[in-house]
């Protein structure tokens, strides 16, 4: 990345996720010289005010990544495909927040906290794992590294916020219906999430997991580097607004005690120990909603396996189970190969 | 019990779950002479109105029960410690919602499509389970029955109702809150659950558990007659009215074929099978809202333990978390030893 100021292009602005970018790009004073928000030909034309300017949302091209330095794309996986290699063609680095270059051998997949040095082998696009799986491994990445981590099972609480603006549009309205005595009917998500919660609705694959489920699999393999890891996941959608909760089960080949368990999370980068057995108090999903850390708590020796360790964690989903962690991949390149940092 | 309409009295007819044992008496047509509400002084001398009878709710007190046949109390722990001992004295047999009895080895504990056989060995006292112990004994019993289980690994969405009437009127409540911008402060639950969630309050062992979670165990290898069964749960309570699901990790010493498993959960007493592969459908609170049986679904072979499957219920926990569950255990009552039925 150039040493001076950046011609940043957001595709997908003015989605939760693009919301959240905008905001995050100025509160970290992240080195912004001209900011290009990019969105569906729907948005484009309307004005959006970032930092006292009044930018004009535009519609995206091949023209207009010319001279673009960086690209942080959230606007799903098929804008991305079609966009980001044309944005990488044309020079720029992109930060690509769907499903749709993860899995690619040849991108790395980053969660800085965790596999920074993944970032700098790039050729022209990053791409910035799934919500759940980063909250996930920013818990799991100090454990594996002291002893090598063999099963996970774990279950998600998963907020309106990973499906969308509009999804937690509906879960407002929705719940306002079923107070006020009426029948929720959904349009945007496949059930009303009103007082209810359901299965994640990604597509099902032939052994019964559907997409979400894989993706916590395959993804936390490709970021921790252990390609044989075991992990099973049930994803469930939570009427929360906009924090993921997670319950994980971590199997190793020895006993893991808790006292080091909790002295390694409560160093951990990126993680907040937010534990009081006196008072009963863990994380809850108010607890990180808009800010920055993965709450980590109840760690506790695994009943049904001397091996085993159970913990439960909370994370904001837009924040850094999206934007925060795409604009800590930015930085990271800002910041070239590591000087013996404390990352 | 005796050949005749019963006096039953109802111990706390004016919570969530004393309704609906009332609602539930007579739905199911039973044997009832004279009912007689019971309740806090604070409720007592209030009129209660069942089938068409306008009855006055009536204080605790050792004459009450002179000549009670079936007291079914759900006032909680303290009440039942005090006022079942004297009801079993006096003849009535207590079939008792709250915990105070439930690991007394005298006492049996009871999942009429589980252990049915328990129930007629009582001496004046029968447990009701722990709500979410009821629903996954139901999944697992039929599982067991086939292959030994080893290891459970299970994470809760437990409802407002099993906090009681006035959490779920809180949950209502506080949403509204929230919806109207204000800042929500519980009062009931420890926190608010207001498109929130958080794990179970109840309190915590030195071990880290809390005790909903030492519940599931041990109140599971009572019932399952599975002494050194290993069992892990995670309990979190969630925004939703009265219907609990949980998350299911299921070990045991060989593979369990999942259609075999499908096809035990699809014929076994209390279970609904909820799956649709085809258009990613299956079980939600709102599908069980009211209605007896348990619903399982997406059934699957762990991807991380070759001897492992996966499923997912939910059920109602007013209903067949509790109030269902004791009705059903008064009815093995009446019915005496079974006949070689398909119970």
């Amino acid at each position: 990345m150039p040493q001076r100021p950046l011609r940043v292009a957001i595709l997908g602005a003015t989605g939760a996720v693009g919301q959240e970018l905008l905001q995050l790009l100025a509160e970290r004073h992240f080195p912004v010289g001209e900011l290009i928000p990019l969105a569906s030909p729907r948005s484009a034309g309307h004005p959006l005010d970032w930092q006292n300017q009044s930018l004009m949302i535009q519609p995206v091209s091949e023209a207009i990544f010319e001279g673009v330095d960086l690209v942080l794309a959230s606007a799903g996986g098929s804008v991305s495909r079609q966009w980001a290699p044309v944005a990488a063609a044309a020079g720029a680095v992109v930060v690509d927040n769907s499903s749709a270059f993860r899995m690619d051998p040849a991108v790395p997949l980053v969660v800085p906290e965790v596999n920074p040095e993944a970032a700098l082998t790039h050729q022209g696009i990053i791409a910035n794992p799934n919500c759940t799986t980063i909250l996930l491994t920013l818990a799991l990445a100090p454990l594996h590294a002291r002893r090598p981590i063999r099963r996970v099972v774990v279950s998600t609480y998963q907020s309106a916020s990973g499906a969308g603006a509009r999804a937690m549009e509906e879960l407002r309205q929705l719940s306002r219906t079923v107070l006020e005595g009426g029948e929720p009917v959904s349009e945007v998500l496949p059930h009303s999430l009103a007082f209810n919660l359901f299965l994640h609705n990604s597509p099902l694959q032939p052994n019964g997991y559907c997409e979400e489920e894989l993706k916590m699999l395959n993804e936390t393999r490709k970021i921790m580097g252990i390609p044989d890891l075991r992990l099973s996941a049930t994803c469930v959608r939570v009427p929360v607004l906009r924090a993921h909760s997670e319950a994980v089960n971590i199997s190793f080949d020895e006993p893991f005690p808790v006292a080091e368990a909790r002295a390694l999370l409560g160093a951990a980068p990126g993680v907040e120990l937010l534990e009081n057995f006196e008072s009963n108090r863990f994380p809850m999903p108010t607890d990180v909603t808009g800010r920055d850390p993965v709450a980590v708590g109840r760690i506790r020796q695994d009943l049904s396996d001397p091996n085993g360790l159970e913990l439960w964690l909370c994370g904001d989903q837009i924040r850094k189970g999206a934007a925060l962690n795409a604009i800590q991949i930015a930085e990271l390149l800002l910041q070239g190969p590591s000087q013996g940092g404390d990352r």
